[in-house]
This record gives C-alpha cells, sequence and structure tokens, in this order.
C-alpha cells in the first residue's frame, strides 16, 4: 500500500466458545509489533501499523471442535426481563444496523402469534431464510436491517442483522457473531471463502446459536468475535489509505489424529 | 400503573468522574427488592418489578463537586489511532443515533480545515450550538444525528449526538453522557427540570467534557451515565406497560460546611 | 481521632448474591466526600478521609432475604481441575492466613478416606466445628488456619480460615465471605453484636455456602465481602492513627409488609 | 509422564506492558486442545490436560523491545493512601510469602529514616541486593520473605518477595512480576536459564520497575504474569502426578531488521 496505516485485526478465535485452540502461529511480513487488547465485549483485537508497501499478514490455527452440531434449544423458554443478566439487557437495544425500534410493529405483527421461546426464535429464522434472497454485492457498509427487509437480499451479515434486530424487538437479547465455518465451502461456489456471520440467542438461562442463512445447526463453528451488530466485529479495519488486495481464508477439516 | 413491568433505573452518579458523594439514600414506595449491576460500560443500574397501582421512587443524595469549572482542553492534540487506547476504538465508530457514517463527508467538508485536536472539536461545538435550535418536543426516540443535522433544532440530547457524530467521523473518540447540572435551572425557563446530556472526548492521553448545548465549561456536573448514545443512558427504562405519571428531578446547590 | 486519617469501609451488601435491596442511606458526621470501587474481588467499597475529631458513619439498609435457607448441596460432587472455570482457580492456592500448603498432609490424613465432593467439605466443616473451641480473644490479626489447628480455638473468622484451608489443601475452590447473619444474635449472649464470617465452596459447577461456626443451613445471610481470607474483606481498614471508639451493628430481622 | 494430568501454563507475554509481539507460535506434542483464560490479575493462561506419556509443549515467540532501560523513577513521590485507585490498595496487604504484616517493625526500623518515594524503595532494593546472598536451592515452596530475612539467602523470587514486603510494610503497593530476561544469560554461569523475577512499585501515578536481584535498570524485559506473589504466577502448576522432565528456556536477542 502507499502509506503507513494502522489496522485493527479479529481473526483469533475467541476463548470462550465450544472449540478449543490446538496450535497457533501469528506473524507478518515483514515482521512489526502488534499491540493486543480485548475490546469491550471481550473480543481478542491485534492492533498494528501497516508499513507501506507490500505487506503480509498470516495467522494459522489449528482448533477442536465438538463432534456435535450446535446444542438443540427446542422448549426453551423467553427469559422475562427481569431475569436476563443485568448486563446482556443492551442486547435488547436497537444499535447501528440492527434497527429493531424501527421494525418493532413489523416483528410483531410478523412472529407476535408465535410461541414465545426457541419457537419463535426459529419461526425468525425461518423466515428470513425464506424471504431474504442469498446475494453476493447486494449490500454495501450503510446497509441496516430496515434496508435488507425492504430489499429482501443480502449476504449472511445482513441475514443475521435482520433476524437479530427481530429478536430484540420482540425483547428477545440477541447478539451477532461471526467465525469460521469450515464445512461452509463447497467446491462449487464461485465466490472466495470468506468468514460466516450467525447470531447467538438467549433462551432459558443461556446463549444458544441460531444460523439464519444456513438455518440448520451444524458442526465446526469457530467463533471469533461477537458484538452488537457486525460493526464490532470486523475482521480488519483500517484507519488510514490502505488499499486491500486480496484476502485467503482457510477452513479446512483436519481427522482427529 | 395498570399491571407490573420490569424497569431499569440510572440515578446513582459514577463513582469515576470528577464528584463525590457524600450522603445518599434510595427508597421506594411501596418497598420493594432492587437487583444492582454494571453495565457494559460500567453504569450502575438498579432494576426492579415495579408493582401494579401507584408506585414511588426516591433517590436523594448530597455530591461534592470541585470548584473548578470543567478542565481545559485548549492544545490537547488528536491522539492517532494506534496511541488511542484499544478498548476505547469503539468510541470512534457509528452507534444507533450517531451516525458519523452518512455524516463523513459533511463532517470533512465543514471541519477539515480546522486544526486537529482541541480547536477542532471546539469548532464542531461551536457549529452545533450555533446552528442547531434548542427547542423542547423537536425530536423523538427515532431522531437521529441526521435527522438533528437536517432538521437544525433539538434538545441537549440531541445536540449532543450530532456533535459526537462529528467527532466520530473524524476519527476522534467520543462518547455521550448524561447526568445532573445544578445551574442549569434557570426560576424564568418554562420547562420542567430534567437531566442534561453532554460529552467526552478523547484528546491527548485522557478524556474531557465538552457540552454542545451550553458551549461552556461548567462548575457542577455530576456524572451519572455514559455509553455510545442516549440509548446506553436512559435514566428509566420500561419493559412492559408502565405508565410515567410524573418525574421531579432537583440538582440544587448546597453550600459546603 | 487525633488526626486525620485515610479508612476503607466495606458495608454495602454485594449485589450478586442471594438478598435484595430494599432500602439504603449512608451518611457520615461531619459530612465528607467518598470515594468509591470495586477491588480486585468486584466488593464494593468506599475510601474517606476521616478528619481529626469524632466522626460517625452510619449506614442503614433494609434487605430482602430469601424464605429459604442456604441451599442445600448433598450429593454435589467435586470439580476436577480441568472443569473449573479458569478464574477460580486461585481459589486452591494458600493464602496469607490460610496456609493450604503446610496443613496438606493434615488434609489428606483427616479427610482422605471421605468421599469427595458436598459430603468431604461437610466432613471438614464438622471437624473444624466439633474440634476447634469459639472462644472470643483467642486469636489476633497474625493468626493463620495453621495456629487454629495448633491452637484448636478461635472466632468465626479463624474457623472459617481453617475449613476454606482444607478444603484448599484438597483442591476445592473455596473462598472467605464475610456479612450480617441476623439471627445470629442470641440475647443471653455476652458478646457485642458482630459481623459473621463462613465460606463458599465450589462443588459441581457453582458456589455453595457453607458455615463451620453455626455447621447449619441459616435464613437471612447479607453477604457483605468475599475474598481469599480476611485480610481481603476488613469491614474498616485505616491507613494512620485512627482510634477506634466502638461499632453497633445491627441486623435485625423485619416482618415483610 | 505415568497418568494424566491438568496443568495451568503461563508463557504468553502480558499485552500490557514496554515490550509488543511479533511472532508466535504455540503447539504441543502429542497436540492437545488448550483452554484458555485470564486469571483474576489479567495473566494469559492456558490450561491443558496433559497425556501420560511423553509430552512436549513449546512456545516461540519474537518480541520487541524499547531501546531503553526501564524508566528512571528518581525522584517520585510515595502516593498517599487516598489517591492510590483504589483496586490497587490490596498491593499493600500481607500475601502468602511476602509477611508485612510480621516484618512490619524491621522494616520500619531499617528503611524509616530514609525520604518517602523512589529514594526509600531504591534503599530497600540496595538492601536486599547487599544483604540477601544469591543462591540456587536455598529456598522451596514454603519460604516465605520472613524465612528470607533470617536466612540472609535466596534465588530472584525470594529476593524480590523481600522486597515487595518491605515496601507493603511502608504501606507502598508492590507486585510481583516474572517474565524473560534476556541479557539474563551470562555464557560463564554454571546454572541453567531460567525465568527472572522482579517487581512493580507504585509511585506518583504510576507503576515503576524494579529489580532488587540485578539492581540495575535493565534492557530487554519481556514480563508474562503479575500478582501478589510467586504463588499467582507460576509458570507450570499441575494439578496431579506429573514428572517434569526438563525445561529450557530461550531468551536470546534478536537484532532489529
Amino acid at each position: 500500500m502507499a502509506a503507513a496505516a494502522t489496522a485493527t485485526v479479529q481473526v483469533r478465535p475467541r476463548s470462550d466458545s465450544t472449540h478449543r485452540l490446538v496450535t497457533e502461529a501469528w506473524s507478518t511480513q515483514p515482521p512489526i509489533p502488534v499491540d493486543e487488547y480485548a475490546d469491550i465485549y471481550g473480543n481478542p483485537v491485534k492492533r498494528l501499523v501497516m508499513p507501506s508497501g507490500s505487506f503480509v499478514l498470516t495467522y494459522d490455527a489449528v482448533v477442536a471442535v465438538p463432534d456435535e452440531p450446535d446444542a438443540d434449544p427446542s422448549g426453551e423458554a423467553q427469559a422475562p426481563a427481569d431475569e436476563v443478566p443485568g448486563e446482556l439487557l443492551h442486547f435488547t437495544l436497537p444499535s447501528r444496523y440492527c434497527l429493531s425500534d424501527e421494525l418493532m410493529a413489523t416483528a410483531w405483527e410478523l412472529f407476535g402469534q408465535s410461541e414465545p421461546g426457541a419457537a419463535r426464535v426459529q419461526a425468525i429464522c425461518d423466515w428470513v431464510h425464506d424471504n431474504i434472497k442469498f446475494q453476493y454485492g447486494s449490500s454495501n457498509p450503510l446497509t441496516t436491517a430496515l434496508d435488507v427487509f425492504n430489499n429482501r437480499k443480502g449476504v449472511c451479515r445482513d441475514l443475521t442483522h435482520l433476524a437479530v434486530t427481530f429478536c430484540r424487538a420482540l425483547n428477545i437479547p440477541a447478539r451477532y457473531v461471526f467465525g469460521y465455518l469450515p464445512d461452509l465451502y463447497v467446491p462449487a461456489d464461485p465466490a472466495p471463502m470468506d468468514f460466516a456471520a450467525w447470531m447467538e440467542v438467549w433462551l432459558g438461562d443461556r446463549w444458544w446459536t441460531f444460523d439464519p442463512r444456513n438455518n440448520q445447526r451444524r458442526v465446526g463453528r469457530v467463533l471469533i468475535g461477537r458484538g452488537r451488530d457486525a460493526l464490532d466485529v470486523a475482521m480488519i479495519t483500517t484507519f488510514g489509505p490502505a488499499a486491500f488486495k486480496s484476502m485467503k481464508v482457510w477452513a479446512d477439516r483436519a481427522e482427529a489424529a
């Protein structure tokens, strides 16, 4: 790139999800010092000043995941507002992309008849999965859940935003997460390999994984970041004139030893 | 009110600002148990289930404040993105009401020629103070900083949102705060006494107080809550059918013993 | 007192135990500003500079407690070292007063034959309750659990230290807690009303209350502070020449409205 | 080793000291999943269940350190008890190995005439460096600062414990730290390369590095862990029957690119 620029990078998996790190290696070319911190959501972030000229960043990890797919939330009840842990209540509020205040009436209209709890969240995922067309290039950094609802298309980020928004409009705590999802990879898919976004929803007394894009319980999620919406969990954010030439993401399945 | 409803209340001053608590007393009528927690920003929150029927909540405190007005930030430089403490970087991002992405070009156009640092933030406050008319009832819970910019009117919440938004658009960390501001009270003012909103901006290596509504350094701020925008620091939030009959806020000056 | 002295005070109940605050009032005579913070264990602490001369500090609160006694841990298993939440593992280590390294062999000798889990912790409480004589004035600020074991007497602080020590020697996370215990008050008891100390022990996947001094599940605990041992949770700590004239602690039972 | 055993490992440098990570790589042979968490002091810890049989753990990192030696604290004043940040006050209390209560009178006798502040802490380091003989094998896991004072010998862990103890006895916040100190390595030294221990002391409004063992300001410290004393920052702690065959620590100086 043309000149030095500060960047923040989120690639290291969080340590409080279902996977476990086995090996990892981080390096850059040229080698430069990295500042590390946890953001307000506890996500591990690396910050670096990328030098001018070509710059390559490499992160390799082997991660162990459970053999079982995402836990089954069937039958879990919605937690009343006085029982949700206080420090999580902000996950019922609107955020930059998740305009649950604007979509409040719509949410009640579409899902108000469903049974509160896991069934209602599943109804939301079904609706989003069935009504929002997955289409690369259909959204941009200003696209909100309201836009997605109106345009009826988006990428996994957008489908997740809309489902999160409906949950919050119905007072169900919901957070946006992103990470690696290995078996996402389909050889015939012309699109480049990428990170995946899904959501976590508070039911009963814990968080549960829902994935409006795939709308199925999956094996192999490796969670990198959590936040209110995609703003909080960007894989890379640059402050300055960086040009992003290419990114390759591998998330292959390795057989257990 | 008609039926029980859960509410979260922020009235206790934060313990990490310039004031110091001297006495305090909390009670409700009828007396009910309260759940307490710190939210994601460290704000002290009380949560309670308000019974049906009449319900009164009382919080009295005597607070000591410095004799000096807000510290003078003149000459402070803008911190580069690699020197802002990492866990504060999210205060450069857009939020629900502070659409710094939408107002990015406007911010650079209006303030890009000013000297980076305290002078630039002061230029923002001057502009907001001079161009946005203070008018009760001119905004609602969906009003964003973009709306305020377009409509050119608002209350202290709105003026603060707009100033916060301009700061973030220029990569200056800014957070929304609210609290008591005793000498705000003007006998001739027909409006009821209320809480006040202002902002804190990161310059050099610390936070500084700026107040776009009053646009002057003041004595006597008692800070209750901090957050990305007004969503995070509501004095009272209800989950359910509560009807809010009346609120009286006193913030009188007591002479030192 | 003769000259100004800094003091830290722990009287406010923690907000994450089983009780709930209903009303509270704090004041001092003369009125002085108070600094508040959470210590490393999350205990709420007030710090103040006591003026020379007479100084009175008042804290009144009404607190709601569950009707039920402490939860029954019967049958809970000991958590293996790889399942205890990592941030709690330090509660298996020795501390200033709880010399679990010195008493390791003794602990295994006394309790190694008991069934791991709740039964083993109960065996510890039984042994301490039956073998350590409760006697006011039998210990001082340098008295460790090893001294208590050797001298076979102590106050509730000492009995708790010894029980905590045995737990840790057996790799069971244990923490020292102190608080109000209203029905502790016995009219015929010549000793002044005081705070009480007991412990919390990690079994299965949560903390459980054990009380080696009373050795029974009780109603009405109001927990103020938690820590490794009594060092971490002093009701009042002075830095300087304060003379402590008198303290009156009331913890009376109020009937529910 | 003979059977599986849980171990906690602290080898990753903390991210909030003066060094910056450039590259790092973690792996084990055989490869096994690792649990990661931050302990109560914010130290990054890895926890793993070591399988029976041979087990090798490898951590390689390149770290950038400032060219300058430890900052010079000369002239810094001792912070009064009401100005030390509240959450750090526990670093003035005794701990398992740092019996500042037992050595209170000694500390005042030896250092009470020195000028409070940096000069007093330096007097402590001088005394410890001059009076405690550095001798491998002179202490064991039960050795306290009181023992070190009486025996007049120890390793860097023990010298640090004694200096920390004297500081706390004089109301100066002090914490124990350990890490890599590359230029510690002296080819003629028959002892194996090892980690080093030193301390941080709160003077004025920040922490300062003091090193009673070397008693000089040095270049190249890479801080791994902080705590009350050596108990909190063990490089490896095992829960079970592990036999520790060998450890090789390299901390070589690499020239900047």
